[in-house]
């Protein structure tokens, strides 16, 4: 059966096509209820981390050189700040700790840009046009904020090795009103593409035409790999910045979200030093003081860098099994028919399908009736708007291994039925 | 030593002045180390929390009718929304959950009327001029988040029962211009005003020019009472306003931050239905979801609110001793030396000490030079500015009873010695 779709003339395809109903209305009948919409940790990920809830109890020693239990310390406690700065490669001085929530922290610098903006220039709410570089397919989630305060989302094309910097430079370089670009600079979501050091190199000598222009560098997956031996670590932004002197071109976010707790985890932005003081500047109107007991828990649950390392070894054992049960049912029933490209991520959450050209909305929908959800069509697209209707995203992490084996089964006989339909449309025409 | 300052003569003020003044230089050379400038818990009232850290461990069932320890539960969990639903009395669709911190909820919702604007209405960021009433004295915090944003700050007098109400029926219900009043209606900060019947009412039945007015009812010490006997509390503005078909003119706001850890509490918003709908609106863009596990922490440690009101009884067991060894030694010292006045509170944070006109700055760096920092002068009034340079915080909950007899006998000595060379000046003037 591993015939290429388009060498079939229009009664192959009709037959096929019959065929592939019957299949569907058979799978249909079971009434699945399947998940592969978010990148969303299983409930065996979490009980990973149940022991970090015994570290801090009433014995605990919480009053280290101030009370943890009280307000205060807004950038966060020395440990945790320890701790990320040896994750992230950079100084203290450069890390801001804060609550449970990464995008919260990225919402709220967009925020601090639009009410009031960046190292005493001008807020972009009294801009005429404010626009952000989105490399796309990318974070449904990150769009959302930009659109949320109007700003104008440029998609550009995601390439193998990062975005496509011709492209980028040629924006940031030359137009004042492009003051931001998403990236996901590891395993990015959903493509799992790793930028090359030749591309963090050009974002880290990019020379903005405007002067609050920063890298939403969002490293969500920095630690996320699913093997030991094969892993991508893209190049330290920050320090390349620095060398560049660019030093404020950045914010740097990341969260043991995907970690430990999800809900319940602990986030951090790494910054040049200046960049910090401006939003400790908002952050001390904004806050006390973030969760610290909840810093310490963390911290002393993992003790160093090597202790979140190790711990995310158990997480790719349990996640390795999932990818690699789509990917081979991917491979057994889509090689060779011509219907559709996937990648094959290292690591992080997401597995990025290309249907071909007019047909993920309809296989979308075909998995949603059968049982099986699936992010929404055109949500890796700023305004959910993915021109060639062409891009899915499968998140594997949610469902057990067999109900992956049954949701990607669906999923390859949505992706045939629908791409046979469209074939055999064009044919007709 | 009970006579009056003003009854004095030139010489008998000389006099007093020259032993206050040898005092003053005793306590100094004690280099003390003192600090009543915030409203801080002390680490002994820290301690009696303590066993909400072993309430949830590894052991702990996380998983209800969702995975707490997932993402997800943008409104915070049930239990949590029960709990605050009982202590405000309103009913859970009313209650949103939130982190750590009550401030940080005030902030996003100026920020969001200022970036957005409530329920359709203008972004304030369009508005020609935006302004909010302040009662005075009242709370930096509150003042400092407005002054953020560029809005215009109103002083109003906060009288016995509350802020003067001629006042702000006058500016709220002509005037579209103001947007909102800041309010801490029970015990309020600092001077421990609790709100009559009456003024509640009349804010309830405000009919405000703009319709994006909003009351901040920052109900911080709704639960903070000093006395087992003698306790105020405030009427329910949620349901005051419901009746008189001004369910959305009203955002209440409350934490556990002193009732449990400052830095590890929860927080919450009561509001209207339709005010709670255009919050979530904003947040599922911001983040997805609070702490959990730290929100079901606090609920299965108290149980219910019965449970929280017992141990706000353990919390006054400390504070009392210190409100009241404060106010001895101002009696003792001051009393019908006709050099200031002081508030009795019944519950809160603070004491309000009001000296003669032009003396609060003197006396609040007399201390600081002896040892001992009390809250800026001005801190208490918008832009920092008390125009009668009067209003002193002083906030006892963090020394102890033993400091703070030293620290009180050294305020009130200030207090002579300030207002004794003050009238000594204006009588050889």
């Amino acid at each position: 059966m591993n015939k290429s779709f388009k060498q079939m003339n229009e009664n192959e395809l009709k037959s096929l096509i019959s065929d592939l109903e019957k299949e569907y209305v058979d799978i249909k009948a079971k009434k699945l209820e399947l998940n592969m919409a978010r990148g969303k940790p299983n409930f065996d990920q979490l009980d990973l981390s149940m022991d970090m809830l015994n570290v801090i109890n009433s014995q605990s020693q919480l009053v280290k050189n101030m009370d943890y239990r009280n307000y205060g310390i807004l950038d966060g406690i020395d440990e945790a700040k320890e701790l990320f700065a040896e994750l992230l490669d950079v100084t203290t001085d450069e890390i801001t700790v804060f609550g449970n929530s990464s995008l919260n922290i990225m919402f709220d610098q967009i925020s601090r840009g639009y009410t009031h903006g960046y190292l005493g220039e001008k807020p972009w709410c009294q801009e005429d046009e404010v626009k952000f570089l989105c490399p796309v397919p990318g974070y449904d989630r990150h769009f959302a904020i930009t659109e949320h305060f109007g700003i104008k989302m440029i998609p550009v094309p995601l390439l193998e090795d990062g975005p496509d910097m011709d492209m980028v430079e040629e924006y940031v370089n030359n137009d004042k009103s492009v003051k931001g670009i998403w990236c996901v600079p590891q395993y990015s979501n959903p493509s799992g593409v790793t930028y090359s050091l030749d591309v963090v190199k050009r974002f880290a000598s990019l020379k903005p035409a405007a002067k609050d222009f920063r890298i939403f560098w969002d490293n969500a997956y920095c630690l996320h790999h699913l093997y030991n031996d094969k892993q991508d670590h893209v190049a330290n932004i920050i320090q390349l910045c620095k060398e560049n002197d660019n030093a404020d071109i950045v914010f740097e976010f990341c969260s043991t979200s995907k970690v430990t707790f999800p809900g319940s985890g602990v986030a951090a932005l790494a910054c040049s030093i200046d960049n910090k003081k401006d939003v400790l500047k908002h952050m001390t109107v904004q806050s006390i003081g973030h969760d610290k007991i909840n810093q310490l828990r963390h911290v002393e649950y993992f003790k160093n860098a090597e202790g979140v390392k190790k711990h995310m070894e158990k997480q790719a054992d349990v996640l390795r099994p999932k990818f690699e049960m789509v990917e081979k049912i991917l491979s057994e029933q889509l090689s060779g028919l011509d219907i559709g490209t996937w990648s094959h991520p290292l690591g992080g959450y997401f597995i990025s399908f290309n249907a071909l050209n007019g047909c993920a909305k309809d296989i979308i929908e075909a998995c949603k009736q059968a049982g099986a959800v699936l992010t929404n069509a055109g949500a890796t697209y700023p305004y959910g708007n993915d021109p060639e209707d062409s891009n899915i995203r499968i998140a594997p992490s949610y469902p057990s291994v067999d109900e992956l084996k049954q949701a990607a089964l669906l999923f390859a006989l949505c992706v045939k039925l629908v791409s046979a339909k469209k074939i055999l449309k064009e044919k007709s025409c």
